[in-house]
């Protein structure tokens, strides 16, 4: 089945995949305001890092059409989610090309903005295919891979980061089996990514979260791949829920450990882990799944959606430039700078 | 409210909670046969090493009233569950004595076998009341727990294991808090302890399973506490999936982790971890939650329902018998041999 995370219409509107729906049914959603695509992003109907940073970026481009205040549009879109830099990075990078242009030329501005996140939107595929091709040597013949959350198509704009990487070593003729675990809250892992692994046809088992120590202790695992909301300078990275701990699980069975993303996920303006800011969301993501109350009424919650997983519990961050190893305060800097220094030549 | 999880009553049957309907609804079901018994415990209507001990004894005083095979019985009986070793433990305590009188005599062997099950029933909440009071010295005066599953009343004949440690703090005046780990794929924290503390008005919070290192790291856990299903004579020990994950979150943060349970749950049979069977469950323990369907169809699924944690990530084994620590093999062979010692003083 072919499906799509986002994509700008003829019409001119933004049509996102509804996430919330899946795998039950495939629902299709067309938004024209900018204040629906934040609303959008805050209720995860488009989630994870690079797809988020689309859509705001497509977002802003639905302000530019109608003529809105952009900076005023930029705030907004920005607090819809507090802590994936794939959001701010997009906006400021869309900013920037409308704030060089008269406000007196609204056309002209739509225009930018809009061919903008075109852009972001198309590079975000390449970037994806590109760290999938340097991940390769990392991935043995015959590999079981342990994978967090969703990080596939339905994450970014296309192909995926970690789930592309499994994707990369299935294309390349590699014999890969993926444990997927579900991801408490939201269920990405059961909902989207054993949903993408079954469209792509490569072989997978579902496991709750808290079955990953077994299955490396009883079972065998030979590498671990998540994705990325944001890597601190120092390496420290945030993302979803649930992270840390397979972290400590690979680490005290020699599992390799990869944190995978675009170097537009490296915040060198984050010296470190505690200097994220961790979103926590609604109390009934947790105690109720569907029309389901799974506990009593009332019951208090805490509700963290990130975790930070420490730079010494990473064997790697895989970006689009190369693989990132420790000291990474360094290693993190090279990827940046090799990244700005591609943009130019793109330019 | 007053609730209990199995009562002998009046009329000669074994009433149980359903606790599959918690915490919705308060749901009492009457046995009169030990084949509905079994089933009982394969389909967990009752769960919790402890509690289905009891209920297996007292399923053999059902196969005593009706004139049943006794050894049939105890087979079926021990079939409804690989893991627990309470249950077999139990169940060959109920034969011991059914076996030394003569089968010709039903109604003497009914009396018996219906004596040593209440027995069994009573001495567990005796038991569980001593390793309240046990654990006390280890908790500190304002004391914030992680708990995993369900370990309280629900899973024993009355009181808890580590629920009970948790209650007999609460009860001496400590202050506490708990932080209650959902504990997919039954959600037995979320269903169950939850639940539980709410009657008994302890401050707690729900999490997500994946959770347990983010609180440790941003927002501190004094101690570790969890119940078990059999600890090898090596102190390895099987307890609800996620158990080791947890354990792995406090070594690494420095958060002691204390396995809670009756002596009958250590079994010297049992040399360690690698020789314990691990029961795999239905895949719709994971893929469905109540009405709904949180994954696709025919999703391949690994369930395991117990996992095993090395005894070096145990900071202790409490007893009603005292505090076993490291080297296990003595501490826990002592503990077992008080035990024996304390059952012939008793007769």
């Amino acid at each position: 089945m072919e499906y799509f995370t986002l994509q700008w219409t003829d019409a001119g509107a933004l049509r996102m995949l509804d996430q919330r729906f899946l795998p039950a049914q495939v629902v299709y959603r067309e938004y024209r305001d900018y204040r629906t695509v934040a609303q959008a992003i805050r209720e995860m109907v488009v989630r994870g890092a690079p797809a988020i940073g689309a859509a705001a970026a497509y977002g802003l481009a639905l302000a530019a059409a109608a003529g809105a205040d952009m900076e005023d549009a930029a705030r907004v879109l920005c607090a819809a989610r507090p802590t994936a830099v794939n959001l701010f990075w997009a906006v400021e990078r869309v900013m920037k090309v409308a704030r060089a242009l008269p406000t007196a030329d609204p056309q002209a501005v739509f225009a930018a903005v809009r061919a903008e996140a075109h852009e972001i939107a198309e590079e975000d595929v390449r970037t994806n295919r590109v760290i999938g091709q340097n991940a390769l040597p990392l991935v043995p013949d015959k590999a079981v891979f342990i994978h967090h959350c969703n990080t596939g198509s339905l994450a970014t704009v296309g192909y995926g980061t970690a789930l592309g990487v499994i994707r990369a070593a299935h294309e390349a003729g590699k014999d890969v089996f993926v444990y997927v675990d579900e991801t408490r809250p939201r269920l990405q892992g059961a909902r989207l990514t054993a949903w993408e692994l079954k469209q792509m046809g490569i072989p997978h088992a579902l496991i709750v979260d808290g079955a990953s120590g077994y299955v490396m202790q009883r079972r065998g695992v030979d590498l671990a791949v998540v994705g990325c909301d944001r890597v601190a300078a120092n390496g420290d990275t945030a993302n979803k829920i649930g992270t840390f701990n397979l972290a400590l699980a690979a680490r005290s069975h020699g599992v390799p450990f990869y944190v995978v993303g675009p170097t537009s996920t490296i915040d060198l303006n984050t010296p470190d882990g505690a200097a994220i800011e961790i979103e926590e969301r609604a109390a009934d993501e947790v105690t109720q799944i569907g029309a389901e109350l799974i506990a009593p009424e009332g019951t208090p919650v805490v509700n963290p959606a990130f975790d930070v997983t420490p730079a010494e519990w990473i064997s790697a961050v895989i970006t689009e430039q190369g693989v990132a190893r420790a000291p990474y305060a360094e290693s993190l800097a090279r990827m940046v700078a090799l990244a700005g220094a591609q943009r130019i030549v793109d330019e």
